[in-house]
């Protein structure tokens, strides 16, 4: 492939190949702050997704953002699980602390709903298999919200790596940190291992995991980790962390992530000929700048913004639309939680842990 | 400090504080690609050394050299070590094969001569510590040859971190990766582990190791390495290698080394208030590009071109004529040892191992 090639019609769909008709409406669970700023409107702009019910904790709270995207109903976590309004939507996006997402993504399946779901799928390897469990047994569809892999920064690099343009990818560098009590509160679900699962890894660290497990279409063998936290709000949870991956093809990526450090994000994949490197790619606005090095000629591209919360659901209601598989699907989920519980036992052991 | 003190006058050489007198005259042992092209034309440029000795395997093979820079003696080996012309230089600069630094280390400090030894010191931590204890002991001054501690990016990133302009230092990434057989031969000493100590770690990876401790101010205190090698001519060392060490301050730094993918290198800081990212700071020649953010507060600096290579030739001379202890010492020489010896025995058991 010429390098310019993977340039052109840079924010081309691949994934969209057969007509999709109509638009599947989705009950929305967690109304946070990310519900509201990025999923809600993403959902609004999008082609194949509407919001027509909201649930939540506080739902008098949420009057004003039921109306804004004329979501018709709006009802409290046990109205849902009791299968209020069930009629009333095709899927949900669950976007509820980590721990909770098993109870919804399960109640869903037995609805018989599609279930998009954030990421990581829950907070162990056991519970996320009992969420794949019901959505396989209810023939329903099942998607982890790695909303990176529908952004076309990220899916050209996989054409480019795919392609060869940097030869056999050698090494990897990933790291995301983000402060973020500097937008939470201290009492966040995020810092209560109950909750959340873990810390900045199960926060942060799983875009890199992702991302690069995602780009090198193969899996890490071995994981090594190493955790820090000063105490204060993080005494619970990995505050820092620092983990090492060997993959299939001997592959490295080195990776980092933190809630406690100026926020900033890189990906950069070095092969045998050539190299990439995305700038801020996990930062939740890709600027879709990146420099790509494939022997002797070296391009910067800049591309058009795009919203990577909107593709995503465009993703998954093509997906339910018509009836393809998402790539990032529970397995995907699943395969990311063993390495995170993996690298939990290595950060205790101090050992590198093999991976299935 | 103000962000942008950090970039006046930034090629200052605030090592150079007391009047330096006169200049050192060097025999320069070992004269392959890197004597030729960078070290010889440095000593010549720069203030403070001349070359008026050189020696070599084959002194018949460099007499054009010997004109080119002057040297008025060119000696074979065995004639530099029985003493011959010693009273024709006041150093040496020893860029012979790891496993032979000690020889000549050691025999120049017997002869009264002040040393300047490529890194790594030695191809062990035992055989560094007997050319330590020969400088110390016959009271010379001996620099381990890590340039980029008088490169003026390098020097300036450390007096941001000092300075607190990006706060407590929480993450670093360096990467090192350079095509060894497009410059080399398969026979190259650097792929022998008697003549080299090792592969990638030993000639490439010392550059992230050595330049962050360097930063940081502080000792590793573990390490864990992974080391791969495809057999062929890496056969018998790391042709690739990912390591990962935490620091005394709990920070911690993931690091990459390559014989064998593209040319790169990468250095970036994360911390509590900013980050620091270097570009390309390991190939030999610095852009002196690099991105500082503080806070809110984001710049992007190209600095002058310079000579590395003649910022440490001086540095040294400058030490030795003032009688000043370089910062690169054998002590600093030694401590990367420690961490690269720690480093494969790492690689070996899947374990991360404790530092001194």
């Amino acid at each position: 492939m010429e390098l310019e090639d993977a340039f052109s019609d840079f924010m081309r769909r691949d994934w969209q190949r057969k007509q999709a008709d109509g638009t599947i409406r989705l009950a929305v669970i967690g109304i946070g702050e990310f519900a509201r700023q990025r999923a809600l409107p993403a959902i609004a702009e999008g082609s194949y997704c509407e919001t027509s019910m909201l649930v939540t904790g506080s739902p008098a709270r949420v009057s004003d953002v039921a109306s804004t995207y004329d979501a018709e109903y709006v009802v409290g976590y046990d109205a849902f699980l009791a299968g209020d309004h069930v009629d009333a939507y095709d899927a949900i996006y669950v976007a509820a602390p980590n721990a909770l997402h098993g109870r919804y993504a399960t109640a869903a399946a037995e609805f018989g709903k599609h279930v998009l779901c954030e990421k990581p799928l829950e907070i162990s390897v056991d519970r996320a298999r009992n969420v794949v469990d019901a959505c396989n047994d209810a023939g329903v569809t099942l998607m982890t919200a790695y909303r990176l892999q529908t952004e076309p920064t990220v899916r050209r690099t996989r054409d480019l790596v795919r392609d060869g343009v940097i030869g056999d990818v050698v090494q990897v560098h990933g790291g995301f940190s983000h402060p973020l009590l500097e937008h939470s509160d201290p009492d966040t679900w995020r810092l209560d291992p109950e909750l959340a699962g873990g810390g900045a890894l199960v926060d942060l660290g799983i875009y890199p995991l992702n991302t690069i497990r995602f780009l090198l279409e193969c899996e890490p063998t071995t994981v090594f980790a190493t955790t820090h936290s000063a105490g204060g709000p993080f005494a619970n949870v990995d505050e820092h962390v620092a983990f090492q991956l060997e993959y299939e093809t001997d592959a490295t990526a080195s990776c980092t992530a933190s809630f406690d450090a100026h926020a900033s994000s890189a990906l950069e994949l070095v092969g045998t000929e050539g190299m990439i490197d995305i700038e801020s790619p996990f930062g939740g606005v890709v600027p879709q700048e990146m420099t790509v090095e494939s022997g002797d000629v070296r391009m910067e591209y800049t591309g058009p913004r795009i919203d990577e919360v909107r593709e995503e659901f465009d993703y998954f209601g093509y997906c339910v639309l018509t009836g393809t598989d998402p790539e990032p699907d529970g397995e995907d989920g699943l395969a990311d939680l063993r390495t995170i519980e993996a690298a939990y036992e290595s950060a205790d052991t101090g050992r590198r842990i093999d991976l299935e």
